[in-house]
């Protein structure tokens, strides 16, 4: 009688793409038949069950693989300038290790993982491994859902190139002189639980099932090299990136991000996002930073201020999202000048701030209750700049101390990361980086 | 010149539904003409972007009305029997209130409302008020969306009967003798601040926007007579309640809820979920309970566990949902004495709970993270029972003792509710309570 284990070596050889589609088939039926009934000696679950699990698993989580599949591979990671999904989850790792081979170990398998994941199918050998009695390398929640248009983006903090003084991977001399530890901004009441992070990966799908999964499997790939920081769940995209789509509404129940960054505008990505080879570090050539900022509203209140106030704070109609002092469609020239002053789109405008835009893919958030009596509600704004420090910062001061907004407004989580650029080919997150 | 409230007296002669629909567009007009501008005497915003705001929402808002609408009114509360959506927004309230009046007034204004949200209406006149001096009716971040099979679904707990020992409002004698406080359960480790609660609204959509929205209206309708007690978000349906659709998955991986009973079976449904007339209270007839627990997974453990194991534990085979001990096929019948005698499908089964049957909708959750490095994730249960000493307590009582998943569940929110039945005509939730 074979081992059980001659199934898993002769499964190695097979195509791991293959295991989770409609290869499948035929590999884990070879694997049932020579280890599956083994591994299960209990005899609690029968050979045929077992069988045919695999065999309806393949086929019916075969269906959606062709569709929704964002590309994973390119010069740009995927989830900064292609279409906004609608749902989102991100979480902010701590590295538990201070071995630099780890980290390369801990970023090769993300990648391939990430890869496998964003085209549809489960990680490694998926849910239902070939011998029943290992871990499956997959969780499963996602059987059978399609790719949903999954992409999942990575960036790396501060702490990745040093932490309380430490050179922990030898990467500090890597650092960008835009990666700062941002600054505290008016109004800021940041609970530091929500703050940071050594690696950030944004999961955005149509699914929030499939996010979920994508960022549980990371996390579970990742035991023992890293631990969650903090996880947020979005929903309701409030900022469109493709042009024709009708811009989405944030919790105020205004039209948000009518001006951002298109993902087609690569003039304005280039300028805007894209970090070039010449500013250095080397390694971040055609990535980008991401602030990320979880920013509650105080909804309740804002809700008992009359329709004039709200569009005057905004800047823009509610209805239309056309802009004050003479505009009657949304994307209607903005003057500034014929704004309020202290309305939100005179102060963040470009022409209000010497050109610069922010690429931005925030999400609607609500976390239950705030132990007050109202729900914890608000914006997870999530921003790509290709210099934090004259694009944000400046951006941000401004608006704290001068938006009308801001009454309403409390940033409870904050964070900046350096966005490697995209994988291609055999490599990795962050290779140029690690192997620099 | 007519004062600006003229408008909203016109305004009032007209059809609530027809100013969120295709409808508004005369009536804003109108409005526009004999009060907006006066109303926006600051300036700032043109008479011209104010009209073509109201007429574009008028217009835009009215496309997806006719869709995915689930009938508010009938025998039974929507959001019970039909087709499960696949998001959730729930809230708990706490009355803050001791005047009976305010608590008849609330539950007409949320009826009203609810009739209106689930239709795909704003809520009252809508974001878009005829004087745009007032606070908005609606929050708006609804506009522009379909209906989304929005339902509201509301139950009435312990602390609208007695609260402390206080009769408040009048209904102690009418608390149903099903209504109990529920017992510890082994295992159970309860936050007080996700337990209970005087109301509980179920918002379930198929956009979770929608679900906030609703949620979030009738909070501010609610606001002096009631505060939210919690709220929680869900996401990935885990029980199906019609029969053609695929079994959704739970983060444990394994397809969950097809033994449920399906919306289609009315005999069932009359068996083991709606209060009869015959048992009593008479105001209750037609309604149910309905039990809530936030379950969290320690799903980092469970990925840690083999397959085999896995599938012993749940009873089912994780690719295909066969009941173990000979079962191909998910729905291929159950034979309780063949599964592992601590499986959960051994101790939950019908067959092992003398015929025993609960209607299901729950949904998986992920609220950030543990602050130990893990996901704060799992499952928020509900079900529907028409009696929960014979249905829910004993079943509870035999898993958390026996079932071999109870080592991976922390039971950490829990609520009893008693759901009034639907609203026929112009009447409104709980009437026959209140009223009788």
């Amino acid at each position: 009688m074979r081992r059980p284990f001659a199934a898993r070596d002769r499964a190695s050889s097979v195509s791991r793409r293959g295991l989770f589609g409609l290869g499948a088939v035929s590999a884990a039926g070879v694997a049932v038949a020579a280890g599956g009934a083994a591994a299960r000696a209990d005899g609690s679950a029968g050979d045929a069950s077992d069988l045919s699990a695999r065999l309806a698993f393949g086929g019916s989580g075969g269906t959606g693989f062709a569709s929704g599949v964002v590309p994973f591979t390119g010069p740009h990671q995927a989830g900064i300038a292609t279409p906004v999904q609608d749902r989102m989850h991100t979480a902010a790792f701590d590295l538990t290790t201070t071995d630099r081979v780890a980290v390369i170990r801990l970023l090769k398998d993300w990648t391939a993982a990430a890869a496998r994941m964003t085209a549809g199918h489960g990680v490694g050998e998926g849910p239902i491994p070939i011998v029943a009695a290992s871990p499956p390398d997959d969780t499963g929640e996602a059987i059978g859902l399609p790719a949903s248009r999954l992409t999942l983006t990575v960036g790396f903090g501060p702490g990745l190139f040093e932490k309380d003084g430490a050179d922990r991977f030898g990467l500090r001399a890597q650092r960008p002189a835009a990666l700062i530890d941002l600054p505290h901004f008016a109004g800021d009441s940041l609970d530091p639980a929500r703050c940071g992070g050594d690696l950030v990966v944004q999961a955005c799908a149509d699914d929030p099932q499939v996010a979920v999964h994508a960022i549980r499997n990371l996390a579970r790939i990742g035991f023992g090299t890293v631990s969650v920081r903090w996880s947020q769940l979005g929903f309701g995209k409030t900022s469109s990136t493709t042009p024709a789509e009708q811009t989405p509404r944030n919790l105020f129940g205004f039209k948000d991000g009518t001006e951002n960054i298109a993902g087609t505008e690569h003039d304005l990505l280039d300028r805007h996002v894209w970090v070039s080879g010449a500013e250095g570090p080397a390694w971040l050539a055609g990535g980008t930073f991401v602030v990320m900022r979880r920013i509650a509203m105080r909804i309740e209140t804002w809700d008992r201020s009359p329709l004039t106030e709200q569009e005057l704070i905004v800047g823009r109609t509610k209805g239309e999202g056309a802009p004050l002092g003479g505009g009657v469609a949304e994307r209607d020239k903005v003057d500034v000048a014929k704004l309020p002053a202290d309305s939100h789109v005179a102060l963040v405008h470009p022409d209000a701030n010497g050109g610069h835009r922010i690429l931005r893919r925030g999400y609607s958030f609500v976390d239950g209750s705030d132990g007050l009596g109202r729900l914890d509600a608000g914006l997870f704004f999530v921003a790509f700049v290709r210099d934090p420090r004259t694009q944000y910062v400046p951006l941000q001061s401004k608006i704290a101390r001068n938006d009308a907004m801001s009454e309403y407004l409390v940033h409870t989580g904050s964070g900046l990361w350096a966005v490697p650029p995209g994988v291609t080919g055999d490599g990795y997150w962050g290779q140029a980086l690690l192997e620099g």
